[in-house]
């Protein structure tokens, strides 16, 4: 261990969002953007480790239900981009590579912007009849890249982190179903695992994906009130397999075109949820499964060489011990004061501390602290493993309680439209509001809504119960009958 | 399951090594490469699993010997990569992104064509104090990009597999050390693992990777005769970190350039020795443990009603409990007759296939064949257990066999030039030669061998113990005194 010069986190989460979120991400290490080509971030070790855990926790669950993993290029030919450009739109963000060395390219390629345009011309060639499906698939640990004018860590950058899974079913019930699975392996990975809540909704016609049936979201919410989306799954219904021709012959020998959904986790996005909704002013908090290093052993300072000694190897044995039990440890012995090192390790987001000195020693002590409540308990060394259980579980009770409390205490009701521009420009957060309709016809009253809350969008209706709208209940825009119960949020 | 019209291999390995190679790539769906852009692959599930497993086997290694994951963006800015030009030199095969959307870049990006050009600017932001150090780090599961000419499935590609790990250390000591290390994980890899048999030379001063001190690779023969280097780790000396400007505080206040490494196994190497050099007549052959299927469980034909369900229960029941062992199991219980599916699962390597018939169900026994040998053995099902690992471990054992033997059988002696000639045309392989001398003045003599045996090269000599040549020995090219035993070989 290294003495170093870290600063802790200088600002208040609650004050100054966005600059403690700056901070957090380049103090405990998490990704650098310094150097290199702008809009384009390094994921240091400590930030991988988080992330790669996200990715591991939606790996076991695809495999759990039975996707295959595969790969595609990063290259897209001009020809199967541009037949995806009436359903998905993303050419004008998209990268060409034109050039080899100092030679121009016979013909210049994208960078996959999401998969659906390479990876759907391939499917038409693999797939003939009906009982070589269904075929899941996904794909984990890729990147893909637009170009996007404003770029920020976890959230928003030119090459970000992806996973998505591209199915192929013979009916549209299978669709459904799928839509369903995908929400379950939601649930599993990101309340279950990450401990962050949300909503998850059916977006209203006029804000799916485009060329999708119907797209659903699981929505968090930031410290700051705004809507973070995390993740996307799209019923697209038979619309990609028509434009790149994905036909199957089926029981009746009848050729048909296949069934489609896509689904895309926002590694990205979750990070950023996890960072931002969990940490606090001294830096980052994770939950126990998910910390890159989840125990850090620090011996109290003291004189004399022989107790040195004793605490040096009981925290060796210590460690040797927890680690075999399957706990990532560390021994934090640098020169760095007591005190420092606290501070360093709570800036790292450790979910539990150890200490032990020469009194402690004497006792057979040790003093064990967890990261969000910060208290110092006494136990008895031989009791250790328990109270680490103990304090791991706790731990994450903790996280996943404030993480519920903030989410609840920021969801408002409202039925007058005044009222409703006060919540989203005082407190933001989720606002429940009677709404005409969802399908295309409501699109001008969520335009009017949007100009008028300074960027509120109407996320859509809860998934899959939809909630009641009384009788008599008016749209908050324009007065007409309420078909719906809608959340309006702003926007990352 | 599903019937299908898959036809097997049309071609003996030993007869067309190069059709049989496309032949198994293509008809064992390990890839795809006839849609999209030239020289871009998709990887299939099947052979994305097996390779996978390869990652999976180096992460393993990487975490044990304490390295860190980290991930570098794809863009490398072009002040970085012409910094490193006079090293590497890999800037004529650079993709360069000029536009997005419609729009020029204002400054254009290249995508890595390996990672140093892009880790060391950020390295030299990384560390100032010896005692940060050492810095071991890996870069994983991603891809680079060279626009090769011709190119081949897992062999040369224009964005192919890579893992990398890139370490800093405060003396060249450590360095020596490391290269040690990565030898060990390839051993324990590629040897252990994938069973590659290989030679570890250190390369000669005049084919090192440009900037390093020395360069040393695993390199092993594909049934062609020609060489396949699987990986290569290079001493870097500090030509690198006076480059980028990596420097550190030593332990006496002093400014000092660090030291590195960098090791690159190669992913589609190893691939492609797997797929190459194992593999028969009938189609892939896979170590037992990285088979993305182990066992396929198949029913043998029979018309009675009762008796089918007897098997299907039978089978499943098999299926449930080997999984439950741990082992990836499959029944084919389609429509195809059993010699079809004999066909087909040898086709995609599956290690042990277990027939179950009404005759065997009711002596309560059942069939059990290694992809290897293809003998029948006829077992007591309640053996079945016993009966799985042991023939597991004769299938390992029969490919480490098979493939030590063929590369020993290859590797031959020579002291004469046109001996040489002769084998480098009728045997190719590895032929061993005195030789004057691996520093930079053996260059002519390499580029004389080379120009008369059709594109021989010189390997190097044996690490990292050199083999000793005699007193009197001459070199086999210039007739002056041999100071080494070099290997010469052909390479892809």
């Amino acid at each position: 261990m290294t003495k170093t010069d870290n600063k802790g986190i200088t600002v208040k989460k609650a004050e100054n969002f966005s600059e403690w979120y700056s901070q957090v991400i380049q103090k405990a290490k998490l990704a650098d953007i310094r150097v290199g080509v702008q809009g384009f971030l390094v994921h240091r070790p400590w930030g991988f480790r988080i992330m790669r855990r996200v990715y591991e926790y939606l790996e076991e669950e695809f495999e759990k239900t039975e996707h295959e993993p595969m790969l595609f290029p990063i290259a897209v030919k001009e020809e199967s981009l541009m037949k995806e450009e009436e359903h998905a739109g993303f050419s004008p963000e998209v990268f060409w590579v034109t050039h080899a060395g100092t030679r121009k390219l016979e013909e210049r390629f994208a960078l996959r912007p999401t998969g659906e345009t390479q990876i759907y011309p391939v499917y038409s060639k693999w797939f003939r009849s009906y009982n070589e499906l269904p075929f899941k698939a996904y794909q984990s640990r890729h990147t893909v890249f637009r170009n996007e004018m404003t770029t920020r860590p976890f959230l928003r950058g030119r090459e970000f982190a992806f996973f998505e899974s591209h199915n192929v079913f013979s009916t549209h019930k299978e669709c459904l179903a799928q839509i369903d699975e995908d929400m379950d392996i939601l649930n599993k990975v990101v309340k279950d695992k990450c401990k962050i809540p949300f909503f998850y909704f059916q977006r209203p016609q006029w804000d799916k994906f485009k060329g999708a049936d119907n797209t659903f979201t699981p929505d968090t919410l930031m410290p700051d009130g705004k809507r973070n989306q995390l993740a996307s799954t799209h019923d697209l219904g038979q619309n990609f397999s028509k434009a790149y021709d994905i036909q199957i012959t089926d029981k009746k020998e009848k050729q048909q075109y296949a069934w489609q959904t896509c689904f895309g986790p926002g590694i990205w996005r979750i990070m950023a949820a996890i960072i931002g909704i969990h940490g606090d002013d001294n830096g980052l908090i994770l939950p126990f499964d998910m910390a890159p290093k989840q125990i850090v052993l620090i011996p109290i300072f003291f004189k004399e060489k022989a107790e040195q000694n004793k605490v040096s190897k009981l925290l060796n044995k210590t460690k040797n011990d927890l680690t075999k039990k399957g706990y990532r440890v560390i021994i934090d012995d640098s020169e760095n004061s007591p005190g420092f090192k606290f501070n360093h390790w709570e800036l790292f987001g450790v979910p539990l501390r150890i200490e032990i000195g020469p009194r402690e020693l004497k006792d057979n002590k040790a003093t064990i602290v967890r990261r969000t409540s910060r208290d110092k308990t006494v136990i008895n060394i031989k009791d250790l493993d328990k109270s680490i259980e103990k304090e791991a579980k706790k731990l994450d009770e903790d996280i996943t309680k404030n993480a519920e409390k903030y989410f609840s205490d920021n969801v408002r009701d409202s039925n007058d439209f005044k009222d409703l521009k006060k919540i989203m420009n005082k407190n933001r957060g989720f606002v429940r509001v009677p709404f005409c309709s969802v399908d295309f016809d409501g699109e001008d009253c969520a335009d009017t809504l949007k100009a008028e809350t300074n960027g509120g969008n109407v996320c859509g209706t809860l998934f899959p119960k939809a909630e009641k709208v009384g009788p008599k209940e008016k749209c908050i825009i324009c007065g007409k009958k309420a078909h719906h119960k809608v959340y309006v949020a702003k926007s990352y």
